[in-house]
């Protein structure tokens, strides 16, 4: 299957469709397609539309309840855990963080758990939420063990994201969003899907030495066979391994293991062949900048922060610095105009779904 | 001068009759002697005593005001900015933490930002402030500009440091504590005291290639000649660069942009010949894990973590996995029978202040 060119509009539709007919209601099959949609656009296709597989997998399998409302469990005026219920990841994200940014509109700060969660797609897409009160957002999540800890052979740790967004003015808003390991488990199913070899130092095999195939890496995680993916550092200590091993950890436990979540190993839906609940956790921060100071002097500094390193000096052979976000703003402007182009084995996964659930698929070529 | 050995109780009083010397109050100088110590104890030698120089030159230069007591100019029930007032950094945050750990005792959360600081010495030392509680502590800081952003040529971030600490029961507390750099610059100090090459990926010289000359590196970041630390993931993006280079500006964000204090290329106390202040930032956050689940229940799968870790299966030649502060626990043991080991250079600049300041200096040795 070749790649192909869709209008985001046709594949938010698409997406949306797909998931009313696998039973998610109306406001969280929007907020799914909406964020995978978006992640596509931005440029980010390991966390694109190439994921409905697996939550449609995760409904049928039980895994992920489609129809599920989150709870708040324990709330004060600034703070909030909520149960998920097992339900769709990114409805209970949007829950989550909308409740925190309730809080900050009231209190200058929100700051809310999810518990019993699954897969919320690109962590960026809460943290962004916030800018529309310029406020700043961070969003964290937990995720599948595929990281190896230093020093470790069994991947037991998550790539575990974290995303921060900042609201400017001249400039567009500061949008980091990042896996605590040196890539994403979606990079090297994008490298798998292209059937090209991922670079030395990304990722351990079984023996646990270093390796350059990305379909192996996966299979032996999927499988517990050991190996996985290293912590942003790399191998070892002398490049600060250690230290993506500890950001990843941190993130498990502000999210899994504060929310009374799932962590470590255990954020997997099979496991020694027995099925299981993910239960992922996720922690969102809200902070108006205005409580600090004013807000157009927070503004004003983000926005000299980013002209600062625009204007760095740049090293030999570098045309260019670029800002968290920035790319992606750039990806998404070009995009939304001009089409998001789908690798052949998205293309093939959503024309499977089409045919199976009777949903048109509109291409633009 | 050779290394010599000192008790912990010993360099502590050195340390604390110093700074009274140089007119730090008692309180404060408590604070500084014992979180440099600490960090010697602890092993974390590049934070250790070997600051009190450029400490003492700091209330030379007039950069640090030796006096000066943090003021609270924007404050709520779980929030506060504070303005350090250009005072010692050990003082402003202790008192920026314990502030955070005081509306933690009321509301479940803190969070404290700290302006128009100085050097606060390592960031661990507050996060652990909230152990006492059975509290989660945060606490972040800016630093002098001394890390590449990725395809950058000069040193314009810090290497802002994030420190978290969690309390354990029938483990110890697991904290970390980690420069979003490679490396900090007090490592490079450490190789530079021992007269030894740095390793190849941690910092590009003044043509942005890499260098193992940490004096050279050292060098040209005080003369803004160029080149710098590399951020953690090192030199480009291949092996995520720019994901270090994102960490240290959203530690930047939340210390100096967001307190109103300084950032970037400013956390410098000379530019361009002229004497400024480095108005550091601080960013201290406490959380009750009783809020969100049971407190036992947070305890034990913190134990329940550090256990998974410690009985992970090795890669091969690995002899153990340690989790974060663990190390340091055991040096800490270790040195608080056997005393602490002063490098040459700093056992020199330690006795030199002995004999400016009259003040006895007894090692074990």
């Amino acid at each position: 299957m070749s790649e192909r060119t869709i209008s985001h509009e046709s594949l938010y539709s698409f997406v949306k469709q797909v998931l009313l007919k696998c039973d998610v209601p109306e406001d969280a099959a929007h907020y799914v397609a909406d964020n995978l949609v978006l992640s596509n656009l931005r440029g980010i296709d390991s966390h694109g539309v190439g994921r409905v597989k697996r939550y449609v997998g995760g409904i049928k399998d039980g895994y992920i309840v489609p129809d599920a409302r989150p709870k708040v469990i324990r709330e004060n005026s600034v703070m909030a855990n909520v149960d998920a219920d097992n339900g769709v990841g990114q409805f209970a994200g949007v829950y989550g963080m909308d409740l925190a940014i309730d809080k900050a509109r009231m209190q200058g700060i929100g700051l809310v758990t999810v518990s019993n969660s699954n897969h919320y797609g690109f962590a960026g897409y809460y943290a962004m939420r916030a800018l529309e009160y310029d406020f700043i957002g961070i969003s964290l999540t937990n995720s599948e063990p595929l990281v190896v800890p230093t020093f470790g052979e069994d991947a037991i740790l998550g790539t575990n994201p974290i995303s921060i967004a900042t609201p400017g003015s001249r400039n567009r808003p500061w949008v980091m969003d990042l896996a605590t390991s040196v890539v994403p488990r979606g990079k090297l199913e994008v490298y798998e899907r292209l059937g090209e070899r991922i670079p030395h130092g990304w990722a351990t095999d079984e023996t646990g030495r270093s390796t350059e195939d990305p379909s192996r890496v996966l299979n032996n995680v999927l499988h517990s066979y050991g190996g996985g993916i290293l912590p942003l550092g790399g191998e070892g200590e002398l490049h600060g391994g250690h230290k993506g091993y500890g950001l990843s950890m941190m993130v498990d436990v502000l999210t899994g293991v504060l929310s009374g979540s799932n962590f470590g190993p255990d954020v997997v839906f099979r496991r020694n062949g027995e099925v299981a609940h993910p239960r992922v956790g996720h922690f969102f921060m809200v902070l108006d900048p205005a409580f600090f100071t004013e807000l157009d002097d927070f503004k004003r500094r983000m926005d000299d922060y980013v002209d600062l390193l625009h204007t760095c000096a740049r090293a030999e052979g570098c045309p260019r610095i670029y800002v968290h976000g920035e790319k992606e703003f750039e990806i998404h402007d070009y995009r939304e105009k001009n089409g998001i182009p789908l690798d052949g084995k998205t293309v093939e996964s959503l024309q499977g779904f089409s045919e199976e659930f009777r949903v048109e698929l509109k291409f633009m070529d």
